[in-house]
């Protein structure tokens, strides 16, 4: 097996050591460094910070640290360890998500009541699951189903990471004091993104075009994806073009300037509905100071950067942005059929920046990283999708309803988690995630 | 050109007129006919039944005999009148629905307080409008743009007749005395199903196979359709079955009895907190007394017929089913294909029964009338769709989100409404109107 | 007994006849007389208008017509007569407000969906009852505690004229055509209230003042009285001074104009949340019309009259205006004490009006009628209270909670119906009613 | 100035030390010692237990940490320090509880989402205002307005203690941990109240008469008290009855078994609607467990101990109880009035039980301590209250509506912050504090 994993971790201190031989030295490498990974997201936070629930969807830090954990412990350690004990019963049901054939949960909103156990204590939990999870690796970490399981583990860890990130992003926000989680991102997005003297710019918006045709969607090859990703299908495309790079901060503060949320010409009716019930008019974290638009970053509150992506916004006004301009988000299947002639490289979790940067370069550009990008597809299963049995099977299926595709991957996501193929969804209202527009036309 | 309109009504004394001559000509015939069957349908309805607003997502039957007479007004006299003048400029704000290029619109949740203008006035109100527009029509019934408005229209007041029945339906199951709206249904259904001395009973059920391949979906010739249907275009289909004929209440008797609704792994995750969240256990208007499952009707309370097709469940409950029963729902390409090889022929509006009705024919039954089927496919624009200019446009694309389609109309559908590539679309927890299941599965 | 009940109804149509001789005979009389005013105030109301619910705190007039005939039926008839059987045994649970001593209750904010029973059919129930009641009370209206029953029904009965009407209002002030229930109203208003050629006012606010001592408070005598006005008792008064008459309209915009809804000083901490929460700013029913103040009234919108007393404010605003005026609301006992002096007389239903009138005269004006008079007392049980037993202990003592004392009668209140003791009580945020404001102060 | 302060603190680290000679020294003294007694509260808490608000009515520990730090340094050096500087300038806005006067508030139900300032911080910024006030109390400690306004701050404070041990315990039950807050507690409480060898008791509830006639109500004397128990006046008391001791748990206990939650006729309307919307059968913190009964403490979950007062009642269960038990609750002219024969000693924060404890003595016991006593009394201004001006007059004054007054204290109050006059008061629902029940009745 053939693992999408590799080259994880957010900076040096976690890059890829030597692969020690064969697959189960190979996983058992992955393994520790996607773990480290987690466990240094949460350095910058004190006690209090990973304690708190700052809304129902989102999920304290260190429930984040303990529900990763609680992963292997309940569908790996407690199939395959021959004395089973559990580091702590109760962990059973406080830490189980969703999975219904685990058992039952604790109540989704309440996650922030757990005071106790203390972060200290999840952190124990951690090291003890990870010295039992490497005697086993050690041991058997060539057998196919445990080796399969393992790596499903660590995509699953890979996914917490960034709503680790997301959701400190989110409660941090509710803090009038604006604090930073990356104190050096201001200055080290200034420098990376920093090409002029002045401040980052966008080039300009170009359409690359696609012929009609049958395309191949779908994961394909040996790696690891995850079963909405298969199987892979031919689909009918007509031709169409996709825009080269992300909507803008500046395109989209002069959609806010001239009026977008006060037409409702160009917003589906839901959207409408939802933007005057909720009395919005700008994406999440912006926000006005005196003449100025600033918005809210990991790195702390800071002025808007026209040439930025823009990001934090629904698909409601991704749709309505789209309208306005007098084009539309692309079909997932369009997504994926573009995406084919790139490679997955750009802004990741691995490059500290914690948010979006500026595309200057011509052709199809941040197609990975920077932002999330929401697609027209609703988040159905594929032709022939076969959800598998038993708890595992509550993974990805049974959210197939009631939600919109978005792709490519966000300035939060671990480098070696996604490609062309992955499927990430969301409601429609969701703006927490770094969720960006990219436009589409008809030929 | 041609319409889809004829032989509205819902019983003989609706029954179509020979055809005057000339396009115009058929055109007011056709109104007349579809205006008449509005007006007799609400003819059961005391004042008081008429206005009452059971629940925000339905409406009296005063506002829909009003609201498709405003739409006319609206839509037609006010641009075609040389001197148009309103019956009443109120109406213009009261009795409009969602159309926000008219302007503003009295709130929805409100419709059920406007006890003035009477029932009285609003069927002067059709009075008036029916002979404004049919002088329009005498002159000008020829103009094409006028003719498509005129279409639209028609088909529009069709959607509120069915949609009349459903609201009158679900606001008097909330009375309970459980008034009856069709005093003889019960009998005619007994006598129109009764095909054996004992009670109507279902054929088993069977699997009719297709072909994989690309498929032709969408509207296709000159009849009107809905901007919805349109573009045709080939999709690619994989090979499936599709059930021979709905799911009946024996079978879903059987769903209920043997746990259904307490198995969380048959379910969708959303679906699963919307049955815990409501302390739901079976469809909507069935209830127990003693020993005996009942549901309330058109034509009052009754005993559950086991041949019937089940009805009045959500997309969340058809999907449960289908899972349950190890199959799926069918998308609505592959609806639309199956369909394709059917007459447009069933148990609508026109019977009078203003209920389902078994099948225990062979062969691929059920397709058109009994119980609207819901798909497995969101509510989406095809592949080239472009919404149309203005207030009209409004009608369907701005409702493409959050829902999914059904197919193929009910019992209480007009028979001359309906066609293979209609899509009518709902919130997936829906239940008030005439909708059921029809199983597909993979092969 | 004597009873309290006299003079009941609305105009001449209803006026007092001569009395029968003997307890049965006046009683009779009164039963006549009390049960045709209800019906005589739902004459100007369509089925429609009778049958609609506005807002779960009000109930049809259908259901008002009904629940009075309820309380005969259920209370007087099913005790006292031999072969007691029902109108509609249906009727039993549909028309039972809140009495769980009687059973089961039809959910309250359920009560607009009973399009079924029509109105006709509510009146033909109100003749029905009305016959065996006349029956039961010629031949045993002689009795005690029959008689003691009947009373209770009629002033019951009254209540629930005056709440037809401030429903039936609430009703109308959500049509946005303004529908008038009372059209010569305004013009009757005019007329009685207008003692000068151009528009009413109010005389000069004094101050009446009383000394401290010891006070009777609650009911003496033998006539009618609810249990909540019993037992009389001694309460110790310091020295205050009441306004002479009430709050206007004129007084109120000033309290507006001077920024009264944005000074946080002036309000209890949960009113300035009120107002906050739901947006408001001025009484119920006021709204501006360009540079115009207006307000909805029974006889539709017309301009707001600076010198009639200002009604439809909660407690929250009667308690601000107090604040913000430098004085404070009178205690229960206090008002009760003041009214001593005063005899029952005043703008009552009566009067045709149905709005307050303006008054100039000097002295303690408007203590009985025109607007209830919010006190600073809550609703609580006197020293000694006993709740009867059964379900008529319900009808008062299980209110006394988180409720305010009103006193004095409105525009709309019979006139034999109100007295010094007499209490009503509604909730802090309660706006609805004719509920108006008199001032009090320290010496 | 005497004052009311005097033995504060929870144990013997916290005992009085002796007095400085001089008013000023006297005020030092008691600063440093009910200063000392917060922190002390909040020693075992963790950073995270400490931060998270566990609903709307709560507050974290920090915050109470925080906000009572706040009103020394807003309300007394602000005012009296030469050159003020703030610690923390944005602390104005975060830490205000509800004082327009002073400003805007951060919204009391994010408080819990202030994860920054950390605990650190705010153990900080008291200790420097702590230095401060010091400073200022030394050199000014004898000038009456500022003796004043320290000796309500520290009142304050002390009222911010029992809410931080009631948030506390509101924080912790859910916890399906149950955490332990006094890890001794139940040890200690058993031996405390075990005079015999199995468990405690209580004695039978004996009833103490008390004869009619004019008592005094209110602050007397010239110690501290708030506003809200001013001025002194005179009330008539009719004869009355009060129960020697608290309702038990095992009288409570009977109520539940014998259907009290199931009987509409011994509940407030409005108390029904609330147990029967919010599905309540018992008290707050109970629950159980197989057969036995349980009860979440501050010293974890434990069996319910059938002798001690039943606490963690609202004022709608306290008054159902009473009318079942055939009597009411006193009213609170009645229960200062019997508080008048009794000195201020019972089982207070300063035992460190934090839990009630049995009385099986005779006479009028438990009237201080273990619990507070729901009144039938809604809590008003007294006759001639006046409400201070400026900021602090929104201390008490605003609240006074739609709550109840509870007299007494309870095993988490300070000895020396309660008196017979001292008026708590909470809404109805209310039951996080430790509230409980005695029984009145009329002669």
């Amino acid at each position: 097996m053939v693992r999408a994993l590799s080259r994880v971790g957010m900076n040096s201190a976690f890059a890829m050591q030597e692969r020690a031989e064969g697959l189960g030295g190979m996983l058992l490498q992955d393994y520790s460094n996607v773990r480290a990974v987690t466990t240094a997201l949460a350095g910058p936070l004190s006690q209090e910070d990973a304690c708190v629930q700052s809304m129902p969807d989102a999920s304290p830090a260190k429930w984040h640290l303990a529900h990763t954990t609680w992963f292997f412990e309940t569908f790996v350690l407690e199939k395959y360890e021959p004395c089973f004990s559990p580091f702590d019963a109760a962990f059973r049901v406080l830490f189980n998500s969703y999975y219904n054939g685990v058992g039952e949960q604790y109540p989704r909103p309440r996650r922030g009541m757990l005071t106790r156990p203390s972060l200290a204590r999840v952190l124990d939990y951690r090291a003890q699951v990870d010295d039992r999870m490497r005697a086993l690796l050690a041991n058997r970490g060539d057998e196919r189903e445990l080796n399969d399981l393992v790596v499903l583990g660590l995509n699953h860890e890979q996914q917490h990471q960034e709503l680790l990130l997301t959701d400190v992003k989110h409660l941090f926000s509710l803090n009038p004091m604006h604090p930073a989680y990356n104190e050096g991102g201001n200055q080290a997005g200034r420098n990376q993104a920093g090409r002029d003297a002045a401040r980052p710019h966008a080039g300009p918006l170009e359409w690359i075009a696609f012929e009609d045709g049958v395309a191949e969607i779908g994961h394909a090859g040996s790696g690891f994806a995850f079963d909405n990703e298969m199987p892979r299908h031919p689909v009918l495309l007509r031709p169409f073009q996709i825009a080269s790079r992300l909507v803008t901060n500046a395109e989209y503060l002069r959609f806010i300037e001239e009026g977008g949320y006060e037409q409702p010409s160009v917003w589906l009716s839901e959207g409408w509905n939802w933007i005057r019930d909720n009395g919005l008019s700008r994406p999440l974290y912006w926000f006005r100071e005196e003449a100025e638009w600033r918005e809210f970053t990991l790195a702390g509150a800071r002025a808007i950067e026209p040439g930025l992506p823009v990001v934090h916004v629904s698909y409601f006004e991704a749709d309505a942005y789209a309208r306005w301009a007098r084009a539309r988000l692309p079909t997932e299947e369009e997504w994926e059929h573009a995406a084919g002639s790139c490679t997955v490289q750009g802004n990741f979790l691995g490059s500290g920046l914690l948010h979006p940067a500026p595309s200057s370069a011509a052709g199809l550009q941040q197609m990975f990283g920077d932002a999330w990008e929401w697609t027209r597809s609703s988040y159905s299963p594929y032709p022939g999708f076969v959800q598998p049995e038993g708890a595992i099977g509550e993974y990805n299926g049974k959210f197939m309803v009631n939600q919109y595709v978005l792709r490519g991957g966000s300035c939060a996501t671990p480098a070696d988690h996604v490609r062309a193929s992955y499927r990430n969804f969301f409601p429609t209202p969701a703006r927490w995630q770094f969720s960006g527009i990219r436009l589409a036309r008809d030929c």
